[in-house]
């Protein structure tokens, strides 16, 4: 019988018995533990670096140590001597740090396995859910060094790369693991082309990147570690590109653009009426899309320092309407009832056949649409919040010009989708302007004297704060416009109704050239020299949006069978600034604890990271995505009517206790009498 | 004893011997050749119409034509009488069409069998093992009701055509069978890219043509049952495209044209020297095959009226430079020592990828190679003649400028392949000239007078028996280049090392313009004015080639461990016209009992329609010819040395029982001495 030792890995903790003479990397494989390499144990790659901390359990020992693991040997030794700089850095000494796939285990050790040299690599995703996202890439590159042909065995190029590969990839991931044989690998069209003269320029030795495990996609002379990815979300106004490192999930560089089909028509509608219109029309918007991808991948790539062609795959996500353009599938169905997409299922689309300059071999993987208006943003947004793992009931909202709403947990989820207008996103509204220095971002008015006060981006403190106020502010970003129409209700400066009441006395009520409204800045605290206002208008705006929004929300849960969700997590650049109790108090969102209520960002943008660097999520979120039910609201014989009365502050059918508190002294409203009853 | 006539069917070439009073059409399937019919020879369909060409074949006689086939039957008068419109089209006159089924033979006859009764639906593989061949192509249609999206149920296009597909496809192949689930059906990208304007213009009833049971490549609107494919052989000198009914086998067209890549080089190697000389080498001669198969597409989907979009597949077989360039290669590796090729896998790669014009979605399958000269066309052949599935061993030969050798049974193949120079096509041989009318086609050499006499196509008998015999040679085909040089030999005009006994006392055996020969023809029994010899030098010819083709097969059976191969399997064309037995007396073939060779046409050709036919046989051929063991004839020590010995005729350390007896009486040879002893 084989001799046994005892090892334990340390951070994890892992600890056993295994064979003497096993490699420490395969006996920390049989404890569990993953530890890196890309040379199929070569000891070139140097990624499954260990500390051998102990030789013995009871006391550190430096002498000792080196005693229970084998000695260094010669390929370590040279390994080594080519990173000195990496050892000083480190503090390492060779002997005490070691190549696991060369050092064999002769006695009990105790084993440290760096960060680096960790596999199963993790990052861990910020939101309403923290949990580690593990680095599993459907692109992965192996180390294969080939015996050149010869006339005894004249096998072709591609089966014995191919037999080599298998080989690595065992090595890689142990004998066990699920591995194709070389016979049911395949190598892609394009790939192929150039197999056979980089083989030879390489002697060789080269490195072959592989998607899914099945089909290589690239194959390049020598040794190169990392391998990399692009995820894109293509808003209808803004086209956010992350590359990332697809060993480590590291994000490299993040670009962004305005989406370019803007002049074609600012909103989703607008574009696919484009494309009704015109013949040519779905073909300018389909390359204009193109040709931003391709400007962002540049620009990405040359701040990362690598070539274009080194990005071996893409993961796209926009909502129906983009990712029909961007697919050069025609929308109008999208915007035409009963609304429905061509095609749910994510796909695989080589980025050749696209036109995107990736890695020609490379794919671009699309995730999931919902429905026409619920996209692969959403389903994306799904795979970074996971609603469909909670117990409890979260209401997940995506808000732009278009809302996208999910709700449920693990056993069902439903979504609908409403368009809410461009006021949320501080469009169409009077002195609208874009989160930037010079714009109001907070405003308060007092409910005895209502004046305002008001904070400044790029200004400390309120403005009150400042003894000299003067031509600083330039106009009203969105999370002022939130903040300034529930304080305009608040105070009751305007009704339920949302109407101006023209009879309380202000010098800043009155009657400008569109109507009421109410003046936050006097022109000499502007930088533009007018008086700043909120309007009546404004106020309708914020008003119709709301209660899109409002009553997509309660149908949802009304089919759920709920009265209010667990859980409210808004998602998208909106959600991240607003003041979340000036927003129940208007209504925009369902009466909640407060603290449940999570602001996560770009959540689409991290969905399509997480797709990318995670293929296994891939698969989950298309199979969750075919399981969401959806609803179409105006096939709801209530939304006309609850759309109407959601148009009110707050909903007067409805009672808010979590935000009841903030309106206690207010002037009273004589169209309130039913409210809070 | 049957009477017996000579007839030759055009356009196949095939021609022979058959029983007077047989019905061309039944007479007609001896030679190999099938004629289409439905109504079972009724004389009520009409599929089975030929064109008596000529009565006799010495000259064209209006009159005699009819003399020579029976009367035209009172069923074929009332039929033709009813297609009146069909005989003026095409300018026939009723006699001189006949409908096959009716017509019996009574004397030699030239038949044409156009294109349209071309048969074939049955599809019986004609060759050393004569056996069906099931019709299982990798793309089948089925007919798709789908439901029209509505509110309540907004699911996408390409979703409800997937179940509406999973359920016709249930229907089709019983609930039994492996079909997959709706979510693992996949669309081509670009055929989803129309998908919904189709479904909506056919009003959700559409035909769905599937590759492999699980990929959408097309989606017709109604109703369509036919589903078409071509299968290619690229011939270094001649291209060959089938087009094909998939769902009956049935062959549509047949189309060919010379490979456009010979005016760069008439053989392999000098087409890869053009490659590595000319940077755009390949570029142009991977163009120009494409161009010609785009050619060839639109004449054979004109030929069977339809469209090229139609056509979903194409089965493509090649010799391993034919298939890289095919594929844009570079092909220069084939050229050069250990020659191996980029890849022996199978591939499937789309249409488009290729720019070759069948439906853009659609399949190109090349079939595997086995070696630098050991291809495609090679797999084709084997999957054609099933040696993989004998007990005995079988020894395949494919000849043409280059051979390529298989020997073996179910439990071993091996291969192998030496260059054999363009003789044994007939080709730079000084009067060779290809089968036409005025081509001799069998030569026989008295062995006491050393007087010839010799069989002209387009004659009936030999010279002799007329009695008048003047101005009809033009000059000798393939088959008696071999029967002239095997009765050089066997009389003794040559010697065993291939040279001229000028002793011996002949005015026929002369000193030529470029060396000794021995005239065949005397000038004015020729059309060309001038004597028709066999020259030294043509002798040389047939001695380097027979000698490559006999040491190949020679040290193929040694590694094997054979003496003599069961049977001998002979394709291409050359296979067909020579005589066996002559063939072997000058060791071009081993020494084979004459029953157990065979001659079986463009076995490549066959076995690109079977593989097209039936999807099962591209996995089979897979996998048969990844354990076929290649041997590289260099590499064997024995062969320069088995080489030389191999030149003389027959090969002197070899004893051949089976021609022993041909050569009793003739005029001693000196040279002799060793053999058979």
């Amino acid at each position: 019988m084989t001799q046994k030792h005892n090892i334990i890995l340390q951070p994890s903790g892992s600890r056993g018995q295994v064979e003497a003479g096993q490699s420490i990397r395969s006996a920390a494989r049989d404890l569990g533990v993953e530890i890196e390499s890309i040379c199929a144990e070569n000891a070139t790659c140097g990624k499954c670096m260990v500390l051998i901390e102990e030789g013995r359990f009871e006391k550190y020992d430096i002498n000792s140590k080196r005693e229970n693991v084998s000695p260094v040997s010669n390929e370590e030794a040279a390994y080594f001597a080519r990173r000195p700089a990496l050892l000083k850095s480190k503090g390492w000494e060779v002997g005490y740090v070691r190549l696991s796939c060369q050092c064999k285990i002769q006695g009990d050790v105790l084993i440290n396995v760096p960060e680096e040299s960790q596999g199963n690599k993790q990052i861990v995703r910020k939101s309403a859910s923290n949990r580690p996202i593990e680095i599993k890439p459907s692109v992965r590159k192996y180390l294969v060094t080939m015996s050149p042909p010869n006339l005894e065995r004249p096998i072709a190029d591609w089966e014995r790369l191919a037999k080599g590969l298998e080989t690595s990839m065992q090595l890689v991931h142990g004998v066990d693991a699920k591995i194709p044989r070389w016979f049911d690998l395949s190598i892609d069209y394009q790939c192929l082309r150039t197999l056979s003269s980089t083989l030879r320029e390489a002697k060789w030795n080269v490195t072959v990147s592989v998607w899914q495990d099945k089909e290589v996609i690239s194959v390049q002379p020598g040794y190169h570690e990392e391998s990399y990815g692009a995820a894109v979300d293509i808003g209808s106004t803004t086209v956010a590109l992350y590359l990332c490192n697809l060993r480590t999930g590291e994000m490299l560089a993040a670009e962004s653009e305005m989406n370019p089909q803007i002049v074609y028509g600012e909103d989703v509608m607008s574009r696919i009426q484009y494309t009704i219109e015109y013949p040519d029309g779905l073909e300018k918007l389909h390359k204009a899309i193109i040709s931003t991808l391709n400007k962002l991948l540049k620009q990405a790539a040359d701040t990362a320092n690598i070539k274009t062609h080194e990005i071996l795959e893409m993961v796209l996500v926009g909502n129906s309407t983009m990712h029909h353009i961007l697919l050069n599938l025609h929308p109008k169905d999208l915007g035409l009832a009963p609304f429905v997409p061509a095609i749910h299922k994510s796909m695989d689309i080589k980025a050749r056949e696209l036109g995107i300059h990736i890695n020609a071999s490379g794919n671009i993987h699309v995730l999931p649409t919902i429905a026409s208006f619920v996209g692969a943003d959403t389903s994306a947004m799904i795979v970074a919040e996971e609603p469909h793992k909670q117990d409890e009931n979260w209401l997940l909202i995506d808000v732009g010009t278009n809302a996208e709403l999910i709700l449920g947990n693990r056993k069902r989820l439903v979504c609908t989708s409403t368009p809410t207008g461009p006021a949320l996103e501080g469009a169409h509204v009077e002195y609208g302007m874009r989160a930037a220095p010079g714009a109001m971002e907070r405003i308060s008015i007092d409910e005895i004297t209502l004046e305002p006060k008001y904070k400044v981006i790029g200004v400390d403190g309120w403005n009150t704060d400042h003894a000299e106020f003067k031509g600083q502010v330039k106009g009203i970003c969105g999370s002022a416009i939130i903040d300034g129409v529930a304080e305009l209700f608040r105070v009751g400066i305007v009704d339920s109704r949302g109407k101006f009441r023209k009879e309380l006395e202000s010098k800043r009520i009155r009657k400008g050239e569109s109507g009421w409204e109410y003046v936050i800045a006097w022109a000499e605290e502007t930088s533009i020299g007018r008086d700043i206002p909120m309007t009546q208008q404004d106020v309708r705006q914020i008003q119709l949006a709301k209660a899109a929004l409002f009553t997509a929300a309660r149908t949802l849960l009304k089919r759920f069978g709920l009265q209010d969700p667990d859980k409210v997590i808004l998602a998208g650049g909106f959600g991240s600034f607003i003041d979340k109790e000036k927003a129940m108090l208007i209504g925009l969102i369902p009466d909640c604890v407060l603290d449940n209520v999570y602001a996560v960002g770009n959540s689409a943008g991290d969905g399509a990271r997480i797709a990318l660097l995670n293929v296994e999520k891939r698969k989950e979120i298309e199979e969750v995505s075919r399981k969401v039910e959806r609803f179409e609201l105006p096939t709801d014989p209530e939304f006309q009517n609850q759309f109407m009365l959601a148009t009110s502050f707050p909903h007067m059918s409805e009672p808010f206790p979590h935000i009841a508190h903030l309106i206690p002294n207010r002037v009273p409203d004589p169209m309130a009498k039913n409210f809070m009853k």
